[in-house]
């Protein structure tokens, strides 16, 4: 836990220089603009602790698989995003020394994430080893605007002394992933050039063939005054770059405006690249840094109109939740359906950048409630798209008859994790894919998508379970053996509540929208059974047979859903028992004692009944959330979302907010000592739910959004924007009661402590508490 | 499965050369003397398919864990067995062209293993690509007598020319392990040094810094006559030869003698090495190839006088059973308590030549019988001696107060393995060491083992247990949740049957022998339990408690053991209904499937029936083998031959020879498809035993040996030496009846079908059929 972001309702900001925080401040001031990213490494020279880190969506690498001791069926490659070319490099010499603030005496050091406009800033005062005194000020942004540039203005001024500034801007694509399994290097360079005011860097991907060209164009100024200068180029093996000598005087000020453009062979024909990258150069600079930053501004503010959560009375809280808003942004615009949402986005190598069923069951909430519903049907054709290798990957494990299991975590369909209790087991993540389907068509009402993708990956999901499941002789039921669920402190476990309870509900809906296609698209339906070869009479009386005889884990004692076969075997201490030297126990245990504990990663038959709360009653979730959470340690930054939400709907306000807590300041307070390695993005979609969900109650019933919020103590009110079919609604909660302003043209009833209120377009109203 | 090793009853042969057959070949065909071993590579440069192996006894490198996904309480390294400098080495120019097998033609060749006189002979005749023919004869030998030597005679007839032939013996220290994780070479040169007949290599493994010292000296024999030669030294890093050229005359053939010497800084000061292998090498050349073939041939009489077990009337089950004893003779000689055995011992590198519970479970019964009652005290004492790093492995997962957990892969007491599932779960393992001293007692009657050593091990290994359960609240009974079994194709179980039955077992075990120990050696007993800080009457109260309500799983249907909790609920299908098609499943299936199916790896509940016989009669045991065997696969080598031993106490004479048939010849005839990995040297004990245990019936009554034998149909008779309290016995059993031969001079009763029969010192009787 660190304290030392100072709170502001729009800005992040460090003051000081704490080279020790340099590698979490990296991750936290993070720049994206959905199609690329970086960390907040610095423009010039550093030596000391850092992680650098350049993105480009969608350009990954197939890593050969490092094991111990290999299992069938283990997948040969982890692909992982690269960390591509820095271009944000600007080394400066002062009279010939390097300026490298850890070599330097530093003061005035301010670092600023502006989030309502979406740059970062960072100025400093840097006294070299021999004595001479600069000031510096930089300002940076991806482009949100123009997704493939980039812009740094940088500004330098000698404050004890004048004499020759060396300023050199360059692309460097000589870098490595820091987690390449067998320190290979993934680049290799395609060609290069550089002319007066610039040049660019084309680089391809190894086995992948990915190329990205990666283009700079540079301007100066020096005493308010454009200045033309002489560069002398450089290039080096996957480098170039461009030298220009200035003579500086004490006091007087000389920027550099450094634009850049990173354009991917996904994009384009990898031969027009160099000359597209040129194109972009010459636009954009001819454009200029300030009416860029202005454009920038302008895409925020649209960003922040749609999705913003204002709250009024708590600037941290104000701040966290932005910060939360702010990333997820800057991590996925929904452009692209050949684009997902890894786990630490644009901010860390960790997780290799690719997708995990944290998209669906976190993610798509957000996506959905904020942002046009194309954005969340993109994450669904994405997942459609990749419906033929999650076929292949179900095969390599032995089924058949077009089941599909979907990947643990992927790039481009195909598994790339290994470790056989999570990467064969874990397979509750094949229902997050269906469930995400659901949710996006009680959202949307795009019945349309379900006959022409819905149904097909419906299909090939409840085929998969309706394999994985067996028969027991021994119980007369149908069992479901060796799982993994959401809780990954058990390992190969029998009767996961949570995965069973989502398999049957898979394949009820499955069946649901079967004949509702049938009924509906009759040509379209024909068409999917036989392309799928589905023989829906017997096909779906399997399922039926399942979902009537499905073997459900239960105590009779505690009246609780058992998480698993057998957890009652478990020693019962309640975390608040456990000393807090033990803790995080996936710190201090070794792996089986935490296996052989009853402690809860994260919600696990919680979770189920966060999918399906309108089949509990609220006592059968007060005594399942009374039983589980206590047991629970919330080791998973997806963990106290749900239970936030849970927490708000028995009426416990109080832990409602203490989970909310817990999950929206993670990064900013790094509260789990690993944000260095990247911000927890897809939970921060979890943190978005906890305010709308948990707060302002949310939910969809019966075709409509229902509203049942409270205020939490400290704040004096908070509002949001909601998206639910073509309506768009902002819901103020504060002491007077609850605003509903429908923002779209759209006339809409939802229902608020559960009477139904109708808010015309355009219209506002209030109702009282 | 191969077959191309011809039969005879005390030779291995092959004939022909099959290259693709040498990796193979070179496992079948090691040799070894327990302190050094090496595969069966050729002599001369080889450049087609080989694994080159030479290992010295104890000689090992921590080499750093390569995990996909690092779990607490992995061990950072993973000791090794290494692969050493190469003594074997000539290398042939015929008129300047390299003898090379792969690029002549190859005809006549034959390879045999002489199991008698313990040597390797192998002849061929090769032609060149230029068309230059020669005959080669090698005859080679690891010596028994002399553990630190070996010798090599390499003679060489040109067929078809007179020529100049350049031979090169060599050592080269120059070499890597094929399991290396991250490709590094384990040695560094300390020194060398050549002389006109020879030299030596002084190498140090990096890390450990042990210091091996390899030499050779050479003479020549042309045309029947010692000749002098005139050699040139050739010094490289990590490599010393000597170049002589010699006319040879078409049809004269030349010879090599060539005498190594391999000594370790485990056993001397490294400093004095290099001055010890000069004097060996004086020693043993002084001594000449024809004396040291003799006293080979003298240390193998003696040994085979002791353990051979004598097969009438079936060649090839003679052969196989020769093999098996040759290797564990080869393998391990009892001499050296630091030694242990390697389940590829120096046939290969696989599983690092480490001690697995193969050792205690295994080996020890053969020793027992076979060797001086020392061999196994060592094997005790081995583990005695690693008490601490295994109360150190203990705590590092969290058990405290001197539990011990001894490492499932170790080479110095440290553990090596890194799967979760087997490294913190496989902890049967801890019940295999406490079993070895049972049954080491019960053998030896040497119950001053037990106060000095025995008792402290059995308190740190019943101390484990007592914490590694766990109080059910729901069953109100002791549990034991995550482990895995013997048959490591379920992982991470609640309840194995056998491994609880072993903890308790333990337990109990413990306190009978604290009580004997306390009544017979007080003043020793007083000494151990302060030492060790026992609270005798808390701590063995706690272990009664837990032997009292211990929780067992079993099946009230089935009427058997059941292996673990919720293995019924599988889907029950007989391996003999899974197509052939499928198996082995450990190459055909998904790990996860594995996981989830009914089919047992090896012998797991029949683990514990075999352990424990006498505590079943005999129906419950038919119950289980009955249901468990046909849903055993047997892909462990150590499968069989417990099988083999209750099919044999069944009465089912027919399957316990078929069990046999499938262990015996496991690596003759490649039965698994891994034998050029190595040769299977822990479960050729195993074979044994289903000789003497399953067709002998031998067991321990009473303090007395009991046998029950039956003859295999095809047999004329089997006869088996065993070494029992002093007496050594000579069993025969055949159509007449049991003859007991006793060759000792002590008098035993032994029970043979169940009647006591008085044998006197020196006499023989039999028991008439």
């Amino acid at each position: 836990m660190k304290d030392y972001i100072e709170v502001d309702e729009w800005r992040i900001i460090e003051r000081g220089f704490n080279p020790h925080h340099n590698k979490v401040s990296e991750s936290i001031f993070s720049l994206g603009n959905g199609r690329m990213g970086q960390r907040a490494n610095f423009e010039e020279t550093y030596s000391g602790e850092t992680l650098q880190g350049n993105y480009v969506a969608g350009v990954y690498y197939p890593d050969k698989t490092r094991v111990g001791w290999w299992k069938n069926g283990y997948p040969e490659y982890f692909a992982k995003v690269l960390n591509a070319a820095n271009w944000i490099g600007i080394d400066i010499l002062l009279d010939g020394e390097q300026l490298d603030l850890a070599k330097c005496e530093v003061s005035d050091f301010y670092r600023e994430l502006n989030m309502k406009k979406g740059y970062l800033e960072r100025s400093f005062t840097a006294k070299t080893a021999v004595g001479k005194v600069v000031k510096v000020e930089a300002i940076r942004f991806c482009s949100m605007a123009d997704d493939e540039a980039g812009a740094i203005k940088y500004t330098i001024t000698p404050i004890n002394f004048g004499g020759l500034l060396t300023i050199t801007p360059f692309i460097d694509g000589d870098i490595v992933n820091k987690d390449s399994n067998y320190d290979e290097k993934f680049w290799d360079e395609v060609k290069k050039e550089t002319w007066a005011t610039g040049g660019y860097l084309q680089m391809r991907t190894k086995k992948t063939g990915f190329e990205v060209t990666t283009g700079q164009e540079f301007s100066f100024v020096q005493n308010g005054k454009v200045v033309s200068t002489s560069a002398q180029s450089i290039q080096k093996e996957k480098y170039i770059a461009s030298k220009i000598e200035l003579q500086a005087k004490e006091g007087e000020s000389i920027s550099i405006i450094k634009y850049a453009a990173n354009l991917s062979s996904q994009n384009y024909n990898a031969a027009d690249l160099a000359a597209k990258v040129k194109q972009t150069l010459v636009r954009i600079s001819a454009k200029g840094f300030d009416t860029m930053l202005t454009e920038q501004a302008h895409a925020w503010a649209a960003k922040w109109k749609h999705n913003d959560i204002i709250i009024e009375g708590d600037a941290a809280a104000q701040q966290a939740i932005r910060f939360n808003i702010f990333q997820l942004n800057q991590t996925y615009t929904g452009e692209d359906d050949r684009l997902n949402i890894g786990p630490k986005g644009f901010t860390g190598e960790k997780y290799g950048g690719s997708t995990y069923w944290d998209t669906e069951a976190y993610c798509v909430p957000f996506y959905l409630s904020t942002a046009d519903q194309k954005v969340t049907r993109n994450l669904l054709l994405y997942r459609y798209k990749q419906l033929g290798k999650a076929i292949d990957n179900a095969k390599l494990l032995g089924f058949n008859n077009g089941a599909a299991l979907y990947p643990m975590v992927t790039m481009d369909g195909t598994e790339c994790h290994n470790e056989w209790e999570i990467t064969f087991e874990e397979i509750h993540r094949n229902g997050a894919i269906a469930y995400a389907i659901f949710n996006y068509v009680r959202y949307t009402a795009d019945e349309a998508y379900l006959a022409d993708y819905g149904l097909e990956v419906l299909i090939a999901i409840a085929r998969f379970w309706s394999q994985r499941v067996n028969w027991s002789a021994d119980k007369q039921q149908y069992v479901m053996l060796g799982v993994t669920g959401p809780n990954e402190y058990e390992n190969n476990i029998n009767n996961n509540w949570y995965t069973s309870t989502l398999a049957t509900w898979c394949m009820k809906y499955t069946i649901e929208i079967a004949d509702k296609v049938k009924a509906a698209e009759p040509a379209k339906y024909a068409a999917l059974i036989s392309k799928i070869n589905f023989k829906e009479a017997e096909e779906t009386a399997r399922f039926k047979d399942i979902i009537a005889k499905m073997y459900y884990p239960y105590d009779e004692k505690e009246h609780v859903f058992l998480q698993q076969d057998g957890y009652l075997d478990k020693e019962q201490i309640l975390v608040k028992d456990l000393p807090a030297s033990e803790r995080p126990i996936n710190q201090k245990w070794s792996w089986d004692r935490i296996l052989r504990s009853c402690y809860i990663k994260q919600a696990d038959v919680l979770q189920g009944i966060y999918f399906f709360e309108d089949q509990y009653d609220i006592e059968t979730i007060r005594r399942n959330f009374d039983f589980y959470e206590p047991r629970t340690v919330h080791e998973s930054s997806l963990s106290p979302c749900v239970h936030s939400i849970l927490a708000a709907k028995l009426g416990d306000e109080a832990r409602a907010y203490e989970f909310y807590l817990r999950t929206s300041r993670l990064d900013l307070d790094d509260y789990n000592n690993d944000t260095e390695d990247g911000c927890h993005i897809t939970s921060m979609a979890g943190t978005w739910m906890s305010v709308v969900e948990g707060f302002g109650g949310m939910r969809v019933r019966e075709d409509k959004l229902s509203f049942q919020p409270f205020l939490p103590g400290k704040w004096k009110s908070f509002s949001f924007n909601v998206g639910f079919r073509g309506a768009i609604l902002n819901i103020k909660v504060s002491a007077q009661g609850v605003q509903l302003k429908n923002l779209s043209g759209k006339e809409t009833t939802v229902l608020v402590y559960g009477k139904p209120q109708l808010v015309k377009a355009n219209h506002q109203l209030l109702v009282e508490a």
